[in-house]
């Protein structure tokens, strides 16, 4: 049984980092099934899934920081030079983290720790609504 | 209902990031399958799966300088002595990228964005043939 | 058809990368699925799972060396502020490498490289047990 949905999500851009556990929770209990997989999706090369521990030091900026770190907002990328476009960094935090999570589904339950939660990440350089695609096959 | 394929890539390895959407879309609709989750999976543990916008600035430069920063071609790996290559670079890279990736197929159609393509990246340091396994799992 | 299997992982942490190939290959053999596909998801914010060529090279040096370059143990992380602990760099690194991986299951076989084994990552600052959940959709 395939069962699917989307819903979205208001960011900030700028590494925003939201806690969409709720959204995917709420969507899993809709779909009313209790054993299978579930695959959270975010459209667009600007933003990425994963999880973390979703309290404010790690959300806020410790999250920000990595991703500065390694993908610098001011070096030069060449996607700017061909679009005229400020999102050079953006694209490539998005295509490292990657846009998809999938997650299994045990009688009802995501199996998630405690403080665990699944988090969109938008590396875009403004607001964004993003859409995101929880697709769930299982029974 | 699960159906199975696979395709081969040639790749100039270097951090070669090649498009492989239309590879991928093809195997979708021979597939008959129309909704339900799709798995890109790169066999071997020096090249990676992922989605970015394929325009020549991040697919030729901007991914490339991306990965070198992280993990510099010239720096020491132990796995270069251990198996006299030089390929611990790709290794490293390989495992942080990750080799498979996870799609909601709604419909027919891959949930990507317009400016979103699945792309195969070629850590290894020499020309290669590269197997993509493309599983479905749906109705 | 869903079938879902669980086991431990005993790690000393920092960084320590451990083979879980044996362990995910039994399940997939008790589980009578034979072509699918297979997640490994492992529980909680500070591990992380993907694949690498398991040998002490990359194993033991290599990938630890990688995720201390990327994000230093001894950084300030404002995780360490709000819980007056030790291990923020811990869930920066399992954020950017995932908890899950996804791996298609072919005629009995996960469709893995000869040097391309499954590995779990324990990036926290002490011993632990890990669970891992294996999750296996197919027919």
């Amino acid at each position: 049984m395939t069962w699917s949905g989307r819903f979205r999500v208001p960011t900030r851009g700028d590494t925003h980092v939201v806690d969409i556990s709720d959204d995917v929770a709420r969507l899993v209990t809709s779909s009313k099934i209790r054993n299978g997989i579930v695959v959270v999706f975010v459209v667009g090369s600007t933003a990425g899934i994963t999880t973390t521990e979703a309290e404010p030091g790690l959300v806020n900026h410790d999250l920000k920081a990595f991703f500065e770190r390694i993908a610098p907002r001011g070096e030069h990328y060449h996607h700017e030079a061909t679009w005229h476009d400020d999102n050079g960094h953006a694209h490539v935090r998005a295509s490292a983290l990657g846009p998809s999570l999938t997650v299994p589904l045990v009688d009802g339950r995501l199996t998630l720790g405690t403080w665990q939660q699944i988090v969109l990440i938008d590396f875009d350089t403004r607001s964004r609504q993003r859409e995101v695609v929880v697709q769930i096959v299982g029974e």
